[in-house]
């Protein structure tokens, strides 16, 4: 069985596509389509009951919020202003108007934080025992910049996240803030190389700028922002490194645009400097007494079994 | 327990789109977004394994074609130009790369046939024992004229339907031929006032026009092309009221248009008038003898349990 990354891969290189018409194609955050002088973006992410929410601990509002949060974190990473959704389920037996207009809650209020607008769907239902399940697809538009990709990350960037990382708990997880708003804010204050958020775990996802950019990484361990909840893990840095669904932004950018931003930036959302891009093609982690190790891609995979 | 529609009208309701932004909100095939001096169009459509489909006695490349199909199909209810999809799978226990390569030859099949390109997608898989579901988001442009919407029938309008209706059988559903060059060409040739796609049965779909138009319709028994499965029947005109998965188009237009286009039609589609758009704001139904009687919408509703 192969990796969700490199079924993307497969999929990525059986597509042809014609890069007027479409800049970016599969395997970034979003896809961008040429419309006229202008262009849009568009992400889709599939949320399964059991899987990415339980719907006996949660409420069908905060599934509404992190279904479009989740696709918000999409435009985020490519520093998009999002503009619009469209959303299909897929119903158990017994979900009826009531259970629909709490999800339509949660949908609207997440989508209206961000100036997404919801502009249509699909309602299906099941026929046996399956259970719930929301599709989300959601356009944007380029901010002042061209959206910032994954492929960009150069030799002697420095690698940069938003807030703190690890053990997304169940809270977190369902009621995280996309950063939107900072990835147009970072994006307008400093040249961006690179940036992807990340879902899948620190690892994984600096995995993949590294991949798609061609480099390495050093990434120090001491830097690394511990979210509170990290802390009261056994391995905080492995919950930092490994843990899914922070959605947090991680980004590179060359040294003078890293002082820039740094100097400009107020918060409240902390930028942290965690390492720099090596030419190494291989990810490493530098221990506080200075001893580099190898890291590899240890986040969540979609395909696991 | 609400149907879909109304439903779908309780969204429209709460969503408050600027129509500059918007011209086409909730409620209609497709939505649509400015973009620039441009718009796109925007559908989505979620397929479920045991609903839309048999996995035991379908293939993967016919869901996949099933599925981009379905959204191809709104493209052409709105006599757009389908452009690119983004794909959303959910994936049962047990399937792998090679199931979702055989997906994908189906998904581009069915795109490349209308020049729609796979951009992005989402894989994801259930823990416990759901069956697979797909859900596609479909983007695509105006073709010379704006799209066509449902709400545009006027009174006196001849309503037409491309194809013949009825008792879309397994090889039918699966396999069948959206009419996005039908549409496009129709929309050349003469001013359509209003159409849409046969997804849930004649007299759901041609009910969905009326109340978007407010007007009436009458339509008349003896013209509605039957399809060769519907007359094998026991009631082969139900059949082809109130059988869903037809996909053909729907759509009405002036007479001196109707007449115009009827002059230029060369198939090989049929194109058929059913009937005439009334004043009445009810359905109704003529029968071969000339009795009239009310029509209901008696199509497939997606909430029923």
């Amino acid at each position: 069985m192969s990796s969700e990354d490199e079924i993307t891969e497969w999929f990525a290189r059986q597509s042809k596509l014609n890069t007027d018409d479409f800049p970016i194609g599969i395997g970034d955050d979003m896809a961008e389509i040429k419309v006229g002088e202008a262009s849009v973006l568009v992400t889709t992410d599939m949320l399964l009951d059991g899987v990415h929410f339980e719907l006996e601990k949660t409420t069908l509002k905060q599934v509404g919020y992190k279904a479009m949060a989740v696709s918000l974190s999409d435009c985020a990473a490519m520093a998009t202003i999002p503009v619009a959704a469209v959303v299909a389920v897929a119903l158990p037996k017994g979900f009826g108007e009531k259970e629909l207009k709490k999800l339509h809650c949660g949908i609207t209020t997440a989508g209206r934080k961000f100036g997404c607008e919801l502009i249509g769907g699909d309602i299906t239902r099941w026929k046996g025992k399956e259970r719930f399940a929301i599709s989300v697809a959601m356009l944007s538009k380029p901010a002042a910049n061209k959206p910032i990709r994954r492929s960009g990350a150069k030799v002697g960037d420095i690698i940069c996240v938003t807030g703190t990382l690890g053990g997304a708990g169940t809270r977190k997880h369902l009621e995280f803030e996309p950063r939107v708003k900072e990835a147009i804010e970072i994006t307008a204050k400093a040249t961006i190389n690179s940036m992807i958020d990340i879902s899948d775990g620190l690892s994984s996802d600096l995995n993949r700028i590294c991949q798609a950019s061609g480099v390495g990484a050093v990434v120090e361990a001491e830097r690394i922002p511990l979210s509170d909840e990290a802390k009261r893990r056994k391995d905080p840095l492995k919950a930092a490194l490994n843990d899914g669904e922070d959605f947090e932004l991680l980004f590179t950018l060359g040294e003078k645009e890293y002082k820039k931003l740094h100097q400009q930036w107020e918060g409240p959302i902390p930028i942290t400097l965690i390492g720099t891009i090596t030419s190494s093609k291989k990810m490493q982690i530098k221990a506080a007494g200075g001893r580099v190790r190898d890291l590899k891609a240890g986040g969540y995979d979609h395909l696991g079994n």
